[in-house]
């Protein structure tokens, strides 16, 4: 690749899209935000993904760089092989064959990828994983998802659905969760589940960010809540490294804002769970809501690459 | 390679060594089985590992054979890079550069890998999981480990601890397990926790296997103690499945010998479990407790090629 030349990148949230150009170096020369809107419905939303890597692609040349190729990361399951958004729940993806369409109108080398994953790609390769080979990254947020990545590349699973560490098992008969089963991870740890175990404990509602700042100044209710998802989370972290053994687990996504609240407790806690385990580093995500888009961009480099 | 060409493998046990000569398309030309006779120590279990092999290499010569390479597999903590067995609970090896001892006696190139995640590689592609891409082998006898195999390789991990399904939670606060912790799969539903929790209730003991049969004849403390190492067990791939995504499961090990009895309740707990996920195919292991040899000649024949 010349210096000059860029890749277009998305990654397409909820509610927002991070998009960049992206030099081979992974350096971004440009960057935007634009609403989702994805009231709107997934056809409105996938023209509006083309538009914006359109546009994105004229400005790139406008700028005297040159557009090499396309990468987007789209949340659910993804069938990255395919190029398909097999089903996603908050943008109403169903089996959307979105690499060919964007061949189709940008005429551009494309890969599509899945949010997590590209995020874990990009904290693994650019970020708080890098100089390490086997990386678990795990985003908590709304929900709670991972991504698997050995050698710089991320595991997608048979169906495209690897990682889903919000619904490991944690709390036998615990709360319900969105899948419908009770006790995953997602359920007791997430920050909608803190916010929601708070508002029952306490009748009065606060985010997860406020929960952990009112447990670090002693109050009760709030010091429980927080205990039983840094528990919940360190069971779940303990079974990931059971299975993974990896380096190095990354922790980003909403919850990690919480900084030293968070991370100190879970390290003790995971510290106290690793028996015969080799015990990974903790380290916060390094890219903050960046990663996903970087992630794209390194899959669009990867494709091009092949 | 030549027809003529054959790799030395062995898997070597607590109590026993499986060792064969095998041919390029994964025949078995000569199959033995030795004692490990693990009291004596493990220098002395090396020495024979080495006399063994040295001994098959020599017989297979005698055959008008040409042994062309050797692959080892042992239990515990194995890291196949390196060549060294990092450490086995049942063997007591502790940092064995067992791979550079038999290229030293044998003049052989040698791989070294874990034995399960050997058996997980030959039943991925020799056996139950064969012509699958995504496949997790879990192996359920005195413990529960597991191999996750894609494309036919198995995931070593960053340190050759990958695949310790046995020591993911699953009931909190449950059995105190061998590794220290409380409530792993391994202390709920391993053949041997299994017949300890049945002496606990019925005051009798019994093997894993009686303790099944009994349930399929409807004794009461017999039927409780199989159901609850099935949700378990059900609990523990149902995490596998979250984290892998894969298209098989092979389940090997003693546990496997109750045939429908496990299989029947297992795979219809595991298809409760299912909500997003797509479900596995969920089947017993089909090359019994020669995978781990097979699995061995595999990696001989993988390093050869390399």
């Amino acid at each position: 690749m010349s210096p000059a030349d860029v890749v277009v990148a998305l990654d397409v949230g909820g509610t927002g899209m991070k998009c960049a150009l992206v030099g081979p170096n992974g350096g971004t020369v440009r960057a935007e935000r634009h609403p989702t809107d994805a009231g709107r419905g997934p056809d409105a939303v996938v023209d509006a993904i083309l538009d914006i890597a359109e546009g994105l692609a004229g400005k790139a040349r406008a700028d005297g760089f040159e557009p090499v190729a396309l990468g987007v990361a789209v949340p659910g399951v993804v069938n990255e092989a395919a190029g398909v958004a097999v089903w996603s729940a908050n943008v109403g993806f169903r089996d959307v064959p979105l690499r060919d369409l964007a061949v189709a109108r940008l005429g551009l080398p494309t890969a599509l990828g899945h949010d997590v994953r590209a995020g874990g790609l990009a904290e693994a390769r650019l970020g708080a994983g890098r100089g390490t080979g086997h990386v678990l990254f795990v985003a908590i947020g709304t929900g709670i998802a991972a991504a698997h990545v050995v050698d710089g590349s991320a595991a997608t699973g048979a169906h495209g659905a690897a990682g889903e560490i919000g619904h490991i098992l944690v709390r036998p008969g615990g709360p319900r969760c969105g899948c419908g089963r009770r006790g995953c991870l997602e359920a007791v740890a997430s920050a909608s589940a803190i916010a929601r175990r708070y508002a029952e404990l306490a009748g009065v509602t606060a985010t997860a960010a406020e929960v952990a700042d009112r447990a670090a100044g002693g109050e009760p209710a709030a010091a429980r809540v927080w205990a039983e998802a840094v528990e919940a989370l360190a069971d779940g972290l303990a079974t990931g490294q059971s299975l993974f053994d990896v380096e190095t687990v990354v922790v980003g996504g909403g919850l990690a804002q919480a900084g030293p609240l968070l991370f100190d407790p879970l390290r003790a806690a995971l510290h106290e769970r690793m028996t015969f385990h080799r015990e990974p580093r903790l380290v916060a995500a390094a890219l903050g809501d960046e990663a996903g888009c970087l992630g794209a961009a390194l899959l669009a480099l990867d494709n091009l690459e092949k």
